[in-house]
Parts: structure tokens; sequence; C-alpha cells
């Protein structure tokens, strides 16, 4: 688990496997700052999306694993945020398994409750939220965006903060989904684009208006939507 | 943030600024390995519980944390996990920004999906879960166990999966309150105690059989518990 992107919510021990690694397997919420912690002679190996294309099908990306692996390299896969939340992570440690390759899971700083926490959004407050819901809009395991199954009604009276991962072009059907279940259209939304990174950048507005407000703005992904109470808590 | 107790899973930045911290702030969930990092001369205050004991009441930290900053020293409030997740950071955020202190967040690993990782478990996985919901059966935030107003049916129709953090004493009334809701009592359930340390010990169970077997291990805190599919990719 990479972590958000900041280079400092590198673990520890992520960083220490990272100067022994004699190859990578990275995707695109790897930031540039970590893959410049690298060692120079270690072998990059890209396999997320590039505009426009899909990223390496799950199977290859597997293969790419077992083989290096196989061929006596220290492999580390290294993933954005962290790798058993919305990141395929229990798969490839299943495939490597059955290959016979050792797997060890270093857990990341997930998104999910940092980069609401880079804009001063805590996930949980007392007196406005005692439990978070998160959900993906789009991501490896879901490419097809939002769970067809969905239960609106459920996270509509969950009376705890709901995020969501990689939901930008899933808003107009967020609001409407949750608006139809009762949701109160008042209900504060924060949405930070490029979390601890530069061009990080908040967008508020109530649940009514947000979709309206992030199309207004250009919000593109990568991006966390929070929906909840404690979403007014965002500064810019 | 702190982590969930192997020094490994402290970010870089932690690490940096505990080096050049005068005085620490921290509580039980911070282990003595990653006390053990700590400077010499660096001053250490236990606002946590003593056993029997409640923990130092919350306005006393926040007063220990703006009288130290206001005295000129780097002060780091060490949490356990991530401190914006049922951690009360958000309190003492505000509580040092009224103060005129300035604070900067580093969020942690959150024991809520490192835990369950330590034990193989997933918190999503393809054809199993989608979505996680994470709740506190007892903490800073709510000492007096689970949420009055918890919503047991919008989390037995979940579809996802539940994480309950320091929940073991609740278990009895979380396993009533799920079968009371519709949930399946075959749901798989494993109970991760002590995660990231040496004294790691995994617990499974289907749903209503759970808080037996707890009963009979003698399952205690701190633990953290998974509710769903990906709890059957628990290993011992």
């Amino acid at each position: 688990g990479a972590g958000p992107g900041d280079p400092g919510l590198l673990t520890l021990r992520a960083w220490s496997l990272l100067q022994q690694a004699d190859a990578v397997v990275y995707d695109r919420l790897v930031s540039d700052g970590l893959m410049a912690l690298l060692p120079a002679d270690c072998s990059r190996h890209y396999v997320g999306k590039t505009s426009g294309y899909h990223s390496l099908p799950q199977p290859e990306i597997n293969r790419l694993l077992v083989e290096h692996a196989q061929a006596g390299r220290r492999v580390v896969r290294l993933k954005g945020g962290d790798p058993f939340l919305f990141g395929r992570g229990g798969e490839e440690v299943a495939a490597c398994r059955e290959a016979g390759v050792e797997v060890s899971v270093i857990p990341g700083v997930t998104s999910a409750f940092a980069v609401p926490a880079a804009a001063g959004i805590p996930v949980t407050h007392r007196g406005q939220s005692r439990q978070v819901t998160v959900i993906t809009g789009h991501d490896a395991v879901s490419p097809g965006g939002l769970p067809a199954d969905l239960d609106w009604a459920a996270l509509a009276r969950g009376r705890g903060t709901l995020v969501v991962l990689m939901g930008v072009s899933a808003l107009p059907t967020i609001r409407a989904g949750l608006l139809g279940a009762g949701m109160d259209p008042a209900t504060p939304v924060a949405i930070v684009e490029n979390g601890w990174t530069p061009a990080q950048r908040v967008t508020t507005g109530a649940l009514d208006e947000i979709a309206d407000r992030a199309r207004e703005r250009g919000v593109e992904s990568p991006a966390v939507i929070v929906i909840g109470d404690v979403a007014g808590h965002a500064r810019p």
C-alpha cells in the first residue's frame, strides 16, 4: 500500500521493501514522488490505465507478478492507498500463492480516510457521525461504475459518513440515488481532488447541488467524495 | 496516526515528527515498540485508560496539548490507528486551533482495514463485497458502547463487509441485532485480537455462534471484528 500519494505517508516497512526491490509493478494512483524513491537499478512495470485505454487485464498482472518472482526477483506490487480496499489485492495474493510464490501484505494509509483528513474532515466526529461506509464509483473491481445492487435506502438511512472513492463520473447517479431514498437534500458534501498532492482542490455543496457544482468547476478523477455532516468541516 | 501497533506501519512523516518531538501525548493503543522509537529527551504523557480506570477526560487532554504547545514545545499527539476514525482527532484539532495552536494532521494506517489484512482478510473482494462499513463498539467517542441509534436493518442489508472496532464486549448485542434484522446466521465472522503484534490471534465462526466461541476462547480487547463473506479468507 503506497498511501494517498505523498511520499511521507508511505510506511517505514513499505519504504524499506522498496529499497530492496528488484522489480516494482505499479498503477495510476502511485505518485511520481513515490516512484522517485525507487533504487536506480529496480525495473518498473506500469500496469495502470493510460488515457482512453484500459489497464492491463488482471490475469496478465497476476502472470507478471508470478513470472518476476519465479525468476528469483524481489517484486513489490505497489498500489495507491491500501491494497485490500478496492485494490484487488486479495486476488493477486491468491494468484501468487497458487503459483507457490510467497507474499506478504503491507497495508497502506487508505485514501478513504486520509484524503478527507487532508481537507480537514474527520470521517467520524462526536455528535455528527459514529459510522462510516466506503463504496467505490469506478475501479478495478467495478469497472462498470457503481455496483448495480447498491442499497440506496440503507446508505441514505446510514446516519453516518458515506465516502465514495472514484465517484466523480457517478456523481449524478449518487445524488439521485440518495435523494430518491430520502436523504436530506441539504446534507453537506465535499469533493477532494488530488488529495495530498500540490494539486489538491476541495469543492463543497449540499447534496442536491453538488453534481452541478462539480461540473461547473470541472472536477476530475482522482477524487474522494464525502457525504454527511462531517463534510461541513471541509477547508479549501 | 500511529497505525495498528507494528512500528513498521508508522508513516515516514510520523517517524520524522517523532524524532523532532519535545513532548508526546499518547494512549493505550500505542505499542511499546513505537514508544521505543522516541528520542530519549522527549517527555511522555500517558492519557489512556489504566485497568479499571477511565482515560483522562477529553477537556484535560485538550488542555495538556495546548499548554505544552504554548510553552514552545513541539508536541506529537500519537494515537493508535488513524486519528480521524473514532479517535476524537477532530475535537483535539478544534481545541488547539481555538487556542491559537497550529496543528497538522498526519493520517495513519487504520486498524479497521490493516488488522483484517494481518489475518489475510481483504475488506473488499471481487464477488464478495463491494462496500465496507466501520462502526465502533466502545471507544472514546462512544464510551457507553454501541451507538443507541444504530440501524441494524441497514447494517444487515448492507451486502458488504461490516468491521467493528472495540466490539468484543458488544459481541452478543451485535449478534442479536444483526440476526434480528435478518442477516444470515451462517455469515462468516472473524475476530482478530492484537493485530500486528506477536500476540495476534484469530477466532472464526458463523454469526450465530461467534459470541459463544469468543467467550470460550477468552477473546479480549483490543480486537477487530469482521462480519461478511470476506471473513472466510481468515487464516489463523
